[in-house]
């Protein structure tokens, strides 16, 4: 490219940094695939030797890529290779972890494969899978861990990543995470370490008390693994339908906790509990969460007819699991009537923290707008005064507010093209809208008959199928993240 | 209130100059409802004495609240009153407006009979009543002209009082209303006045070529005032579909030429054709048009071996009537599969240009929030530049780009908010969904074999009517308009 004169700045942006750590991620993700294989062997289902395969294929092809990139490292990535790198984590692995769905049991076509792994990376828990209680447990475990690493990724990806992107008004976070920490914690590479040992803390006592609370070993691993990571897949075709009672209650707390911004279990180890019960987001989100039960558990008590017990728990549960983007279902709410349709359609669009393992809108960007709106209320009153939108007491600059009125446009947009280009595929109505908003919220099901809490997603057709997962990956990134690169601007270095 | 010494300024607001010209207005809707009556009596229906009574009893309460607070009018009206002003025009109106429909033929209900006015003056065209090919003429011309008064009444306060108010974003066309005019004409009244000529100028065009392609006069008066109004209220339950072939691409051009910016004929009369054709939302509306219909008829060549005249003419019309907010149909386009009914519904909430009768989020806010988009990933790109949204070429400030975030982030979350609360009055989905869009964004019809293009609201139940004509108020003044009345501080004077 030395010969180029014609353009400005001739240097081609450098790929062998993100292909690093492509390489070194999918190698991980390859001696992963040791996990399930040992799995099969111990409970003989004679699956091993596609785990095997789908390892070696993996693990050699990273270390491959890693090596060939190895020598143009360097000690930081620039903006560019940033985004890429972001994006590529969550198209490349995803292709390697799509591998044991095709080779195994589950002999599934590359479009359902890639749909599942693509599902679970992003944490989003939509399947295509039925017939899940006699899958081997294999690849039931493959598709938890999948969930499990894409939910740790993306909480790095967002504390570490976005900000510095300023991408989506995460900016807003970005000298708090590291403010935070003090002087004791100050590299990102440091807070990750910090975050994963918390993630793997909690998953480990979410397993204890499914265990505890009768979940057999095997299911209790599972659903810890992707109830921490919101994702929402299951070890049944009934998800959480097959372990009514004290188990709802139980993970709708550690979905909660998978919910809030893991950046103050940091300080709260550390000794500060208040920043956690403080935030400002904490507040919100639970108190959404305690709206949406009462409206749903009153509605069932005082129209349907229903005990109050199983009202509350039932809407704690399926309230929590939409909001918080895990998508476990323990009853078919749809049965509820129109009412409770709207809610978890509505409630899926508000969303966690940020910094947590959740995607869609996310509850700061809605009090950023209310609060911008609300200063624009005291300005139409009084056109000479000055007023400043806030977030958590402080005031927000101009530049967060855009960004967080783009991401809102932007996912607003988004939702109706994905709508119209399902709906062109020949998908009714609700499952083209609901569909687009569970891919790019993350959440897991839709609403309607097919792809409904009771239903799951086989019967789409394959391009809806590619539609979704375009949708799902764009979501999980915070939309911009992908867009841009998709912009003649990005590539002019 | 002179007595109060705890409030810091004790001023109460004053309501005289409000009261005053909704009083003029009250009055002469009475006085309109002669033309209804007149036409009673000359096709001999009998409900003559019906229009006279509302006729009294609307412009005597209207001259006699005139004359209450005539002492109290002031050459300007402050902020609040105008806030005041314009939304008690669009509450206080429509009651009056619904007399007639209690006392004649219609005999209805006084839900249905203000739902009906509300629709009516917004220029939303939902309808609660059917059998319309049999309803007294009068009734009929009443309900096409209270459409006709809402058309005018919108254009003027949203060319003269919403870029004042500083509401969502609309502030960009305040210099240029003005100014574009030159020294000629220098006052509001003036381009009210002037617009009002065009706009019955361009009504009676309208009407003639209804006539010369068939229509009866009578059909061709009604049809010609809700065309112009962007209204959609017909003579027929069939609506266009009892004037298939020429009318509806003469009632497309209509319908289009309501969707431009009135200011830009003022222009043209003037001798100025250009700024039309290179007005910005002009050329956007357009090019949205014509996508619009390239899919849908190019979908029902395709894909339902339909003939091309009739899918590009039923294509042209319907797509112009849902995204001018008109709401004609003259099929029922639901049949024509998923895909279209996404198509509509996703239109119908691009809309139409600034100035004109449309409602919805409209064209020239997707066009300041696509510019601020690529502002910032040109931002992201290159952090250390500046780089300026524009509109039509000139740089958009700050505060008209929160607006019209903020009008955009209000729009959709007061769509959800209305379809939770329709929801549960106990509608389906589609009918919540699409009934709060064409509610706010003033369309018409919604989807569903309720609301849908064929079908109407009369089955609705009454709570839903409300919370119906609450959205159509709240969507034709611009969402802010209305909300800012329900915030404490706009009572504090």
């Amino acid at each position: 490219m030395s010969g180029a004169v014609r353009r400005s700045r001739p240097v081609a942006l450098d790929l062998r940094p993100v292909g690093y750590v492509i390489g070194l991620l999918v190698t991980a993700l390859g001696l992963s695939m040791l996990v399930p294989l040992t799995v099969d062997i111990v409970v003989r289902n004679g699956y091993w030797p596609d785990f095997a395969e789908a390892s070696a294929i993996t693990a050699l092809t990273g270390a491959l890529l890693a090596l060939a990139c190895a020598n143009g490292t360097s000690e930081r990535l620039s903006i560019q290779q940033t985004f890429l790198l972001t994006t590529a984590v969550w198209i490349v692995l995803p292709i390697f972890g799509a591998i044991p769905f095709v080779l195994s049991e589950t002999d599934a076509s590359v479009t359902d494969a890639f749909f599942e792994a693509v599902s679970g990376m992003t944490t989003t828990g939509s399947t295509v899978f039925s017939g899940l209680d006699d899958l081997p447990h294999g690849i039931l475990l493959w598709r938890s861990m999948l969930q499990w690493f894409g939910g740790i990724g993306i909480v790095v990806v967002a504390m570490v990543f976005l900000p510095e992107l300023r991408v989506g008004g995460m900016q807003i976070f970005r000298s708090e995470a590291f403010e935070t920490m003090g002087k004791i914690l100050p590299r990102a590479a440091e807070i990750a370490a910090q975050i994963s040992w918390i993630y793997v803390v909690l998953t480990f006592v979410c397993f204890l008390g499914y265990v505890a609370l009768g979940m057999s070993s095997f299911d209790a691993i599972n659903h810890a693994l992707t109830t921490m990571s919101t994702g929402g897949f299951s070890t049944r075709d009934a998800s959480f339908g097959a372990f009514q009672g004290a188990p709802e209650y139980y993970a709708s707390v550690f979905m909660i906790l998978a919910s809030l911004p893991f950046v103050r279990y940091i300080q709260v180890i550390a000794g500060h509990g208040r920043p956690l019960f403080r935030d400002a987001q904490v507040r919100a989100f639970i108190s959404v969460i305690l709206v949406v039960v009462l409206l749903l558990a009153g509605y069932q008590v005082a129209f349907l007819g229903r005990g109050i017990e199983e009202s509350v728990r039932e809407a704690v549960f399926n309230a929590t699991s939409v909001m918080s983007g895990t998508g476990f279902a323990s009853v078919d709410y749809q049965l509820w009537g129109p009412f409770a349709m709207v809610v978890f359609f509505t409630v899926g669009l508000v969303g966690g923290c940020a910094g947590s393992t959740c995607c869609s809108i996310k509850i700061f960007r809605y009090q950023i707008l209310i609060s911008s709106i609300r200063a624009q209320i005291q300005r139409i009153h009084s056109p000479h005064g000055l007023f400043t939108p806030r977030f958590d007491g402080r005031p927000v600059d101009d530049e967060v507010l855009n960004s967080v009125m783009a991401f809102f446009v932007l996912f607003v947009v988004s939702l109706g093209v994905l709508s119209v280009l399902l709906s062109l595929t020949g998908l009714d109505f609700t499952t083209s809208l609901t569909g687009a908003a569970t891919a790019i919220a993350n959440i897991g099901p839709g609403l309607g008959d097919i792809i409904g809490p009771a239903g799951n997603f086989a019967a789409i057709n394959p391009t809806a199928k590619w539609l979704l997962i375009g949708g799902m990956i764009v979501g999980r990134l915070e939309l911009m993240a992908v867009y841009v690169l998709f912009t003649l601007t990005f590539w002019r270095t």
